[in-house]
C-alpha cells in the first residue's frame, strides 16, 4: 500500500482555495501511484476557525468540501479534516472530525477525543469530544485514524485527559495510525513531537503517519515536518520545514524500517524561518503585497528589516529613516548602510518640524513642566503617524519592530513605536535577537556591525540607553524566560536565584503593562508562550503589581 | 435561620482588598444575627482570574484568603468561593469550589461541576468539573451548594452538559439552594437570571440564595442583583443593581414566600449605570483618578463626557476641543456648550499646525497624489497624539468615544480616534447612543440639542457625513445586531428580509475589520456579544470578506 502524506499551508475560511490545493494534490498522489491520501486537522476550513465555527454558513460551506473531496476520491482513499454535526441533541453542536473517504463513499469518520484548551487552544469552547472509537478497514488494512492531540495522551500518562483514543481501538488490532494534526511552531516543539510520536509506535509496535499544517495563519505558524515513524522508533522520514510538500511512502518499506531522515533542528535557524514564512503569510492571505518599516539605525528593526526582505522581495519592502535632535549621526548612517546592502527604498523625514509643532500647540498647557516620558511618546508618535500616512497612502503594511523584552516590561510607545499590522519580533527576547542577527550575518555581514555592537537605545532623550531604565538584558531575559513561558512565581524565582528586589520589579513592570500589550499587534508565535491569544491576563488585576 | 447575602465589588488578584471587605461583612451579618453569610464565585481573588491560575502562588494566596475566613468563621457559617486544588493526579490541577466554613473548621468544600466555556468564559482552560454531589448540613438544615452555572441546566434540559448537579443532591432532600455566582451583565440578563431561578424552585419546591458579584473588571461588568426566591416562585428580594449591598434574610419568611420585590429593568438606564460603573471601577482598580477625552461636538463624545462625569465626577475630567479646517464652526460651540454645562475643564487645540507640519514633511512623498483617507487619519492621529500628550503630562486616562456600529464596520483610525485605555461606547450601536441621550435628557437638558439632532460626521474632509460611506444606522443596526449578537450568516439574514447586497457588504466590512479592533481598547460589554474576549476572530480569516 501507498500512503500520501500531503503538507499543506491552508487559509482560514478560504474554502475555495483550500479544496483545490487539496484536489490537486489528490491527482499528483493518485499519478505516483497512492493508494491513500492523508490532509490535516480541519483542513477544509482551516485552522484555528475560532468563532466563525459558530455560523451555520462555515458549517454549510466545510460540508460541501468534504461532498467536493467525495466525489474526487475514485480510487483513491482520503483522509481529511472537517467540523462536522453532533446528530444527538445533547453536547456541543460540532465535533472536530476525520473523514475516510474513498470511491465517493465515506468510510468511516471518527471524531477527535482530546480537545487541547490551553495556551493558544480553544478547542472545548467548540467541539464535543468522541466517545467512540473505531478502526477504518481499507483495502484489506486496519488503520487507527486520529486527530492531533489524541495521540498525546500516551497511555493515559496526561494528567488533563481520561482516555487514551489509541488504546480504545487496539482491541481491533490495527496495522498502523494516521494522525492528521494542526500543531503549531514553537523553536522546540519539533523534538517534543517526534518523542510523542515514538512513545505512541513504541507502545502499538505499529507505523505512524503524521500529517501537520505548514505557514502562519496571522501569529500562529505551522511548521510542517510531517513524520513517518516505522515500528522500530526510527525516523522513517520527516518532512521538511515551512513549506508545502506531498511525499508518498510504502506502508511495507516503512513497516520494513531501518532508515532515518530527520530535518535539522537549529534553534535560530528553525526561528528565522518561522519569522519569514510569518511575513508571508501574513501577507499573502491577507492579499497585500508590501511592507514598510521605521529603521532606527538599531538590532531590532534592522533584524526586522532583513527578515521581511527575505519573505516579500527587498522590491516590497520601504523604510523610513525619522531622525529626531536626539538621533546619535551614525544611526542614520547605519540604518542607511543596511537599506542600501538590502536593496530597498528608503526615504528620510526628520521629525523635528512636527516634534516642534506639537510642543508649539502644547506649550500654554505645559509652561513651567519638565521634559519628560510624555516628550519621548511624542518623538514616537510622530514617526508613528508618518508611516501610517506612508502606509495609507501606498498600501504598505507596517511591520512592528518590539521585540519581546521590550513588550513584557511595557518599554515602548502605544501608538508610537507600537504601531504596526504585525509585530515580527514580539516573542523574541532581546538576547536571542542577538543570536539571530548571528545566524543572519553566519555567511557574511548583512547587518552592520556597528548596529550590533553599540548599545540599544531608544534615542528619545540625549544619551539615553536601555540600561539606564531596564536591568542589562542578559539578567532580564532569564527571569521574564522564567516568569512568561515557565510560569514560576516570585517565591520560585527567588528559590532559583534571582534578586528578590529585581524579580518584585521586574514581575509589576509586566503586569502593570498589560494595557499595552491588549493594544498590541498580533505577534507571530516562535516559543511555548507568546504575547497574544495563548497568554491571557487580566488589565484591572492587582497581583504582583 | 437567618442567611445574610453579601454582593460586593471584588478586585482581580487584589486578595488582601478582598478579604477586609468580607471579613467587614462577616461582622456586620453578624451583629445583625445572621448565622450565615454567602459571598462569591472566586470571591477570594476576583473574577475572571484568568491565567493568574497559572501561578501556584495565586492558587497558595487564595488558600490564605480561606484560612483567613475559615478563622472568622466563629459563631457563623460563611460560604465563599475559591479556586482549590485537585488533590488527584488525573485531570486539571484546580477546582472551581464553594467553601462552607463553620466555628472555624471546613463544613463542606463542593466543586463545580458546569464549566462554562464560550463568550467570555473560559473555564475548561483551568477547572476539573466536579464529580461529587454532597448537601451540607448546618444548624440543622440542609443545604445544597452550588455555583453559578451549576444551576443554568434545569433537569438537564441545556444540551452543553450532561449533569444537572442539583438534581444529583435531592436524594439528600435539602432544605433550601444556594448559588454563589460571578454572573456578567448585560441589558438582558437581569430577566434571563430570574426565569433561570424560578426554573431551579419550581422544580425543586425549596427556596433559593443566589449572589452576585457586583462592579466591573476592565470591560466585564457585573450588576449584582443577587436574589431570593420563595418556594412560590416569587422573587421574595433582588438586591440593588450596580451596588454593593448586604442584606439579611429570615429563612423562615423566605420559606412562607407571597412577597415580591424587584429592581426596575430599563434597558437605557441599565446600560447608563453599567457604563458609569465601568468607567469608575475602571480608574479605581487601576489606582486612576482623572480621565480625559476629545470633544468634538457630535453625540459619541458627548454621552462619553457625561458617562465619565458622572463616573469621576466633573472635577476629575478634561476634555480637549481639537478643531480642523474641516470642522463646522457649530461642532466647537456645541462642544464647549456641552463642556460648561457639565463643569469639566477643556482646552481648544487647533490642529492644524500639526497637519500642515505633517503635510510639509509629506510632500515630497506624496506629490501628485489626491487627498484621501491617508490626510483624514493624519488629522485623527493628531488628535490622538495631543491627547496621548496631556494624558502622560497630567495622568489623565484617556477615554475612547467610538461607538458599536463604528467598530463593527471599521470606520475610525487606528492610533487616531481608536487610541484610548478604555472604550466606554464600543459595545453600544449608534441607534442605542440615541436612545441613551434621551434617557440622559430625559430630566432637562444635559447633552445640547444641536449635539443630537445634526446628522453624524467624522468631518475630516468638506461636508462628510457617515451616511456617505456607511449605509443609515437604523438599517446597519439590526443587520450588525443579527451578524455579531446572534450569529445569522448570510443565507439567514437575507431570508430576514436584509438586501442580499447589503448583507455581502457589511458582512465583509466586518470581517475585514478584525486587525483594526484586535488593537482596539477593551470595550465596556453591555449586550451578549461585545467586541473583546468573547468574540474571537481569525484576522487572516478569507470568510464572507
Amino acid at each position: 500500500m501507498k500512503i500520501a502524506l500531503a503538507q499543506i499551508n491552508y487559509h482560514i475560511g478560504n474554502f475555495e482555495g483550500n479544496l483545490q490545493k487539496m484536489l490537486a494534490a489528490v491527482e499528483s498522489a493518485q499519478k505516483q501511484g497512492a493508494d491513500l491520501i492523508c490532509f490535516g486537522e480541519l483542513a477544509v476550513c482551516g485552522y484555528p476557525p475560532r468563532d466563525f465555527l459558530e455560523f451555520d454558513d462555515f458549517i454549510r460551506k466545510s460540508a460541501a468540501s468534504i461532498e467536493a473531496l467525495r466525489l474526487a476520491s475514485k480510487g483513491i482513499g482520503i483522509v481529511v479534516g472537517a467540523p462536522s454535526h453532533n446528530p444527538v441533541v445533547e453536547g456541543k453542536d460540532l465535533y472536530n472530525s476525520a473523514y475516510f473517504l474513498f470511491d465517493e463513499q465515506i468510510l468511516g469518520v471518527q471524531h477527535k477525543a482530546l480537545l487541547p484548551t490551553y495556551d493558544i487552544f480553544d478547542e472545548y469552547r467548540y467541539f464535543e469530544p468522541a466517545s467512540a472509537f473505531h478502526t477504518v478497514t481499507f483495502k484489506g488494512k486496519k488503520i487507527a485514524l486520529s486527530i492531533c492531540e489524541d495521540i498525546w495522551n500516551v497511555g493515559n500518562e496526561n494528567p488533563l485527559y481520561t482516555i487514551c483514543p489509541l488504546d480504545e481501538m487496539m482491541p481491533e488490532k490495527p496495522d498502523f495510525i494516521l494522525n492528521i494534526s494542526a500543531s503549531p511552531f514553537d523553536y522546540a516543539h519539533a523534538e517534543l513531537r517526534i518523542r510523542t510520536i515514538r512513545a505512541n509506535v513504541e507502545r502499538y509496535k505499529i507505523p505512524l503517519f503524521y500529517t501537520n499544517h505548514v505557514g502562519a495563519q496571522t501569529d500562529i505558524i505551522f511548521d510542517g515536518g510531517s513524520i513517518v515513524m516505522s515500528p522500530d522508533g526510527k525516523v522513517f522520514d520527516e518532512m521538511p520545514y515551512f513549506e508545502e510538500s506531498l511525499q508518498v511512502y510504502s506502508l511495507e518499506e516503512v513497516q520494513r524500517g531501518g532508515r532515518v531522515s530527520e530535518q535539522p533542528k537549529d534553534k535560530m535557524r528553525l526561528i528565522h524561518d518561522a519569522l519569514v514564512v510569518g511575513i508571508r503569510d501574513y501577507f499573502q492571505k491577507l492579499n497585500f503585497r508590501k511592507a514598510i518599516l521605521g529603521l532606527s539605525g538599531g538590532i531590532d528593526s534592522a533584524v526586522t528589516a532583513v527578515l521581511a526582505s527575505r519573505a516579500l522581495g527587498p522590491e516590497n519592502v520601504r523604510v523610513l529613516l525619522m531622525p529626531s535632535q536626539f538621533s546619535t549621526g551614525h544611526s542614520v548612517d547605519d540604518a542607511r548602510d543596511l537599506a542600501e546592502r538590502l536593496g530597498i527604498q528608503y526615504d528620510i523625514i526628520a521629525i523635528k518640524p512636527m516634534y516642534d509643532a506639537f510642543e508649539t500647540a502644547l506649550h500654554p498647557h505645559f509652561t513651567g513642566l519638565p521634559f519628560n516620558v510624555t516628550e519621548e511618546n511624542i518623538q514616537a508618535r510622530v514617526r508613528g503617524t508618518l508611516l501610517m500616512a506612508m502606509s495609507n497612502k501606498f498600501g504598505n503594511i507596517l511591520l512592528n519592530t518590539t521585540n519581546k523584552s521590550e513588550m513584557a516590561v511595557g518599554y515602548g510607545t502605544l501608538y508610537g513605536d507600537m504601531c504596526g499590522g504585525l509585530s515580527v519580533l514580539g516573542d523574541v527576547y532581546k538576547t536571542e535577537i542577538y543570536e539571530l542577527v548571528n545566524y543572519i550575518n553566519k555567511d557574511g555581514e548583512v547587518v552592520p556591525r556597528n548596529t550590533i555592537t553599540k548599545p540599544p537605545s531608544a534615542e528619545l532623550r540625549p544619551g539615553q540607553k536601555d540600561s539606564d531604565s531596564l536591568p542589562p538584558y542578559e539578567v532580564l531575559d532569564p527571569l521574564l524566560y522564567q516568569y512568561i513561558e515557565c510560569r514560576q512565581g516570585p517565591r520560585e524565582l527567588v528559590e532559583k536565584g534571582f534578586d528578590e528586589n529585581l524579580v518584585k520589579r521586574v514581575l509589576k513592570m509586566v503586569n502593570i503593562n498589560e494595557f499595552k500589550r491588549e493594544q498590541a499587534a498580533p505577534v507571530l508565535r516562535i516559543s511555548s508562550k507568546g504575547f497574544g491569544m495563548g497568554r491571557r491576563m487580566p488589565i484591572v488585576g492587582k497581583y504582583l503589581s
